[in-house]
């Protein structure tokens, strides 16, 4: 078997066999395939696509090499969560006490990564003494004694993946539905979940900014999932505008913990009874969607989710009074409220824009070595659809450096206000299950 | 500018500019810009294409990413011929004494190359002492003096177009018409030609079997040549079957002999006049297609044609005595016959199957460092249309070894004889002037 015929099938739109993709995926690992060979293939990919035999053997060679997650020890079915990634997406810390609390086991990988605020640890070690370096043996005991642990990641996962992904950020080749789904199912499937429910953004914050590039995406990633034998379902929802109203790192997780109250942000909410439900439902542990649901609120609101995270918390070090004082997280040193310069409704939040305007104030990291600020942030007071009267305020900045008219620049040009009656964009826009 | 975007430009469809092409080229040529995003480029132009503008650009930085062979000492129009490559092709051995005894200026930058056969070079040192280690100074004397003289490739011409040409051989990216035609193009414009004359085969023996393929890649050359300041214009030629009737090295040289005595094949003689009158109409040495024609079909009959063969040859070092003993050359200890086996008309003799056989006897070379037998080769007897009856041979076998039972075997597998009438294929298919 060559590496050049391989390209050139591709090439010429045939359907690449699995022994053939295993061919590529092993020897570029190994390095025997040479990286001008790859971005080749990854080009023509581009442009001829792969059917879902293809992809579906192009995630299992990646997970095949490296490390596999074993999460056998665990009882019951491991239901995973991935969000393709928005702004403001508190959903995690939110999910993982939530959906436990009626005996889903959550197994959670998480990471730092980069973007406009940091990632679930990150957001989680604003909470005093929480840390997430515990052996495999602690975190699989964690589970199976609270149903909920969170660790960082550990082992060599998916190697291939991460070769490929560093090549086609430099080839322009990441925006290619094949690659980006098996991309993202590779990592998850090496994770040991047993089923996955991913929320799949669309709109102007995500990196689907059309509806049928996300579908597509969804589509792509369940059909994977089910080919390679993890139930695998998507939720479809809307990152025009931030989800929910906090973005940065303490703000969310004080917005998580009302939430977990039954006091969060409607939308927030709402995609997290969604997600919940169908994770709840994977896991056998509802007959139905709205019976999960039913459950999924009352917990919000008889407070078994909030003890849940203070259970979670505790268990990893973390400091469970949080829930009660959340002033005990970092704390910016300037409050400083944006007020609209016109009375009207707000008709455009630009999603993206404003991440980046958190991103400023310090909230994210740019680059792997970037330090994060766990206290800075913005919170929205008001969302796509709202009044607002000139004078009032659209949001507050929570900031640590004095000098902030660069981010209020960045915000003013993010937000429109309308004089005419606008609607707010749907929350979710479908579901996707096979 | 970054060459990320430049993969993006043109992954998108859009044109790229000189500018972008530039960057692009200098900067692979430079080693500053890796394979890997080279790669990718080039399967983005597979797909994609290139416009003339970018066609013309990409020769022109081509050219200039190394040394330009300067011609300018020698008075009157350089007028270069090229071949696409094909089988039997002795047109350059007869063409350029030829058109030189009009007065035309040859001045013959030529290679050994891989191939069914050797190059022109090679060819040429089938003839006792000639030798192509002659001074740039000495080179352009002769041409001044006789008209004709053939150099070996010398200096660093087109080093961009070599490393593109070794990274699209590995990455299924060498079959794109406007890669083809830059490649072709800008070794031609460096080696220092006024106006180009362009022998596109097509043709089961060319690398381009389709005739549309052969006229797009003719109107691609043609078009970067006129853009470029360059005359050029092509003709469209059969390569179906072998060129004339002779396949191997000393046999090509006295088959050029043979042509230029006037008593050539008439498919090779007719191609070589049709060449050669556009030559010397580019070269302003005639008014008129016809006028040349007629003019070079005098010279083959009076001995002008042959005359100036000799003196180059001479000039060179060679034995001008090989035109009336052409047995000077190496000789094949084996002459083989292969009769019909069957009476009726050759429907079909494959060209590049033949010429792969001529290259088992060891007439060309499989790799560069292959030692080429300059004595073996093929005589056709028969050509397509041709009547053959049981028993007759079809070609005479030249070799230096006894047993050539796979040979024999590979030439039978490509000559097919029918029943039924069949035509012989036309010699020119058309010609492309803009």
């Amino acid at each position: 078997m060559r590496m050049y015929d391989i390209i050139q099938k591709k090439r010429d739109g045939e359907q690449l066999s699995e022994q053939e993709i295993r061919f590529f995926i092993d020897g570029y690992t190994k390095g025997e395939i040479p990286d001008y060979q790859v971005s080749a293939l990854l080009m023509a990919v581009f442009f001829q696509d792969m059917t879902e035999e293809e992809r579906a053997a192009l995630t299992s060679a990646m997970v095949d090499s490296g490390d596999k997650i074993d999460l056998s020890a665990i009882s019951g079915i491991k239901v995973d969560k991935h969000s393709t990634g928005g702004v403001g997406d508190t959903t995690t810390l939110i999910l993982a006490p939530l959906v436990a609390s009626l005996g889903v086991p959550v197994a959670k990988m998480s990471g730092r990564g980069l973007g406009h605020t940091g990632g679930t640890i990150d957001k989680l070690e604003a909470i005093p003494g929480f840390h997430v370096e515990i052996t495999s043996d602690e975190f699989i005991n964690l589970v199976n004694k609270n149903k909920v642990a969170v660790v960082g990641q550990t082992g060599n996962l998916t190697p291939a993946d991460k070769k490929l992904y560093s090549l086609r950020d430099v080839t322009a080749t990441v925006n290619s539905i094949p690659l980006i789904a098996s991309s993202i199912m590779s990592k998850k499937i090496a994770s040991g979940a047993d089923a996955i429910v991913l929320d799949v953004k669309t709109g102007a914050g995500a990196f689907m900014k059309e509806l049928d590039e996300a579908n597509e995406l969804a589509a792509a990633m369940v059909s994977i999932g089910n080919r390679v034998g993890r139930n695998t379902m998507a939720v479809i929802s809307d990152m025009s505008q931030p989800l929910g109203n906090a973005i940065g790192n303490a703000l969310e997780v004080k917005e998580a913990i009302d939430t977990l109250k039954g006091e969060g942000p409607e939308d927030l909410t709402e995609l997290c009874l969604t997600l919940g439900s169908q994770m709840v439902v994977l896991a056998n542990k509802a007959d139905s969607l709205e019976q999960a649901k039913e459950q999924l609120k009352a917990n919000l609101t008889n407070g078994k989710a909030l003890e849940k995270f203070k259970v979670f918390l505790e268990s990893q070090g973390g400091d469970p009074s949080v829930a009660d004082n959340p002033e005990i997280m970092p704390q910016a040193s300037h409050k400083v409220e944006l007020p609209a310069l016109k009375s009207g409704i707000v008709s455009e939040m630009v999603a993206d824009n404003i991440g980046t305007a958190a991103m400023m104030l310090g909230a994210g990291r740019a680059t792997k070595e970037s330090e994060i600020d766990l206290a800075v942030g913005i919170i929205l007071h008001k969302k796509i659809g709202d009044h607002v009267s000139e004078g009032e305020p659209l949001l507050t900045i929570y900031a640590n450096n004095e000098d902030i008219s660069d981010v209020k620049e960045k915000l003013y040009a993010s937000i429109t206000v309308s004089d005419q009656p606008v609607e707010a964009p749907p929350l979710i826009y479908g579901t996707v299950t096979e």
